[in-house]
């Protein structure tokens, strides 16, 4: 058997205790799997009182995560700290000049600086392993790295962020308005005090970003994801999804198009029966479709021990010597992705529009689509009661909505056609747009 | 970059034909994310003139499994010949005792020899790989062996044939007998001339065992499961699973328990929000629950492409020197699993009778129930119409089944009530029992 592994762990958080607790749980075992032993050596945190309910004896504690990065007496270096800049990035970037394989679960990190790390990492011949970055205990990167490279990837897409997720499905199952949906999940613990970073979508723009590079050989393109948030989901859109034969998922969108490589984040009608619409609460969901397989990936997408599963992998993989470049191939032969504008992007369209209640109104809205050459799969109009139990207080009063169900249509047709109708005067307040996205 | 890999592959059907496609297809892609060009450039096959619409200019043909597998000029051997003895056996022997590494998608070969195998490939220090062998396209065993490490896994279970799979979803939606459904399966090719192997649970069965062996560490025991096929369902039963809010699919399921470790192949009611629930027509899906995740993995389980993707991720495996114990741990640290008996077996359960018309039968039924402790969460009785399209000549003249779903019980439990209202002389027929297993 060969030599203990030696990991250093930066950040004793929720998912840092869990990975200590389960290499100590798993001990034998991981043993027996990696051909050596793995222990964790050296640990550094903002507090060395805390009780984390973990046992700590005979671990170094490490000033700060840049000097447990540099200490010569670590084979791996586990990056739980975050954020994109300061300690986390200075410590990653000692790591790997030092030679040291680095296992993180920093999306934000990997989103900002994911190239420049992996070709430090290249140079040194060693391990940048990122499981934990991406939907958590689901093991989407090695099945991107490893699994699938017979496969020319179409179109990878998921639900990347619990807290969206969480208060999605709560919407649409108690009927409740978003306000006091993020408040309860802020009470939960499964929101921050700032929600922006995940109900505005950057978080899962950060997940994406990570997963369109693995799919398709690009270089990590952040900026080029058109990012829309959940904030405008309304208890009605809810109600009409349900009843048309949707759920509503805030999905990460990354697909091959004739225009380059279209990335997108944003509120999406999913067909009722898909896979995918399935998945509900805090879980998380990635589909990947290719010329060979599609492959639907269901499980927990944060959570200490979900999280910390994935950062044992990565370890057990530097145990084993098992080394795949980060990016699958090096990255220089990684590619800059034309970018697909959104304008060009193609699909079904949900709209829900606030009209005028005056006649020729709905003839009107018709001719506008037929001019943009836009079909209709559906148009509903009618006065929408309160859902039970719902606490919406705008359902009651609200105007008749109109809602209509496009077949694939182009977003710049869409954008003209409402353009047109809110220059005929007959929309009240902005039209809600939602994209469907099929299986 | 490194040498070539050069692969040889015995056996060009469906799977060994797109291996050789896909291989061509994504040539620089693999050579990029493998370190090294990956050629095949041996095969055999029983015939050489048959067009298989793949490029083998430049492919050497061997005369046999055997011979191709002692070619000194080949790095790993592709085994797609099938049949757990014969040329399949002996040419894997002969290429692992050759010191080559060894790919094959042959669950009756590693069912029956697994360990066997793993023991002469730890031996030479070489990979048996077998991605392909459980569920085609879906990477479990992968995430088995790699990425759920840091798990105490307590049950992995799924769907496992796609053939079963088609023909409950087909009884399911159309209302159709067994036999019909099956004769159009045979028609389009999902089941074989003789469906035994599918349909009476066999395959499912092996696959089950490699999983189990790889969620807890024991040796493969394909005579430790407990095994019933499909041809017993029935469309009644189908349109009560739909009434009571189940699906019915064949389940492979291994699970540990106080006893030891429960495996078993069964048609199964499914809470029907459940995941596994929605997988479909050919699919496949496995769901694993372990301490830390829970994971449910969906995707093609058969397929020319789908099980070459599986196929080339082996090989790709072997061209970036990473060799993982086929299973898991070393072959001499595997435990000999005890076995729970299925009278141990708890959980609810679907029990449909046929009884006599006469006054006090519901009453025994539920006497001879709460003797044996069973508390029933549902009865329900009436005559069931015909489906809609229906094909089933019984439904109509059917008499009235008495329909039970139980809360968790004991298997034994449910058999002593059943025997003891047979001596009741109130059942007409067997009854129909499937058990119910919850996400």
């Amino acid at each position: 058997m060969q030599d203990v592994l030696k990991v250093g762990i930066a950040g004793l958080g929720t998912v840092g205790a869990s990975v200590v607790r389960l290499i100590a749980k798993r001990d034998n075992r991981l043993a027996e799997a990696a051909g050596r032993p793995i222990r964790v050596t050296a640990v550094t945190a903002r507090s060395r009182r805390k009780d984390r309910g973990i046992d700590l004896s005979g671990v170094r504690w490490a000033a700060d995560p840049v000097s447990l990065a540099a200490d010569p007496d670590i084979d791996v270096f586990v990056e739980l700290v975050g954020g994109a800049e300061g300690p986390a990035r200075e410590a990653v970037e000692m790591a790997l000049s030092k030679g040291k394989a680095v296992v993180t679960a920093n999306k934000a990190l990997l989103a900002a600086h994911g190239p420049a790390l992996a070709r430090k990492a290249e140079a040194k011949g060693v391990a940048l392993n990122f499981e934990a970055a991406v939907a958590g205990g689901i093991p989407v990167i090695k099945t991107l790295r490893e699994s699938l490279l017979g496969n020319t990837i179409e179109r990878v897409y998921g639900i990347l962020n619990g807290t969206c997720n969480y208060i999605l499905t709560r919407m649409a199952e108690e009927g409740i308005a978003f306000e006091d949906c993020l408040k309860d999940a802020q009470k939960l613990g499964y929101a921050e005090a700032d929600p922006t970073f995940d109900v505005d979508g950057f978080d899962t723009a950060h997940k994406l970003s990570l997963l369109t590079s693995l799919a398709f050989g690009t270089l990590v393109d952040t900026k080029g994801i058109s990012i829309e948030g959940i904030r405008s989901i309304k208890p009605v859109d809810l109600r009409m999804a349900e009843e048309l034969g949707y759920r509503v998922k805030l999905l990460g969108v990354a697909q091959r198009t004739a225009d380059g490589v279209e990335q997108r984040v944003h509120p999406t009608f999913v067909p009722k029966d898909a896979a995918i619409a399935q998945v509900n609460g805090v879980l998380n969901a990635v589909a990947i479709d290719a010329d060979a397989v599609d492959l639907t990936l269901v499980g927990p997408g944060a959570g200490g021990d979900a999280t910390a599963s994935a950062v044992i992998a990565d370890i057990v993989d530097v145990a084993r010597g098992h080394r795949t470049a980060p990016f699958i191939r090096p990255v220089a032969a990684l590619t800059k992705p034309s970018r697909a504008p959104m304008t060009r992007h193609e699909g079904g369209y949900y709209i829900r529009l606030e009209v005028v209640d005056r006649p020729g109104t709905a003839a009107r809205i018709a001719s506008r689509m037929a001019q943009n050459n836009i079909s209709l799969e559906s148009i509903v109009q009618r006065r929408t009661g309160p859902v039970r139990g719902g606490t919406d207080p705008a359902a009651a009063a609200a105007p008749a909505p109109v809602v209509l169900i496009t077949y694939a249509t182009t977003e710049a047709a869409v954008r003209r056609a409402l353009k047109a109708m809110d220059s005929d005067g007959i929309l009240i307040g902005a039209p809600q747009v939602i994209r469907i996205e099929r299986d």
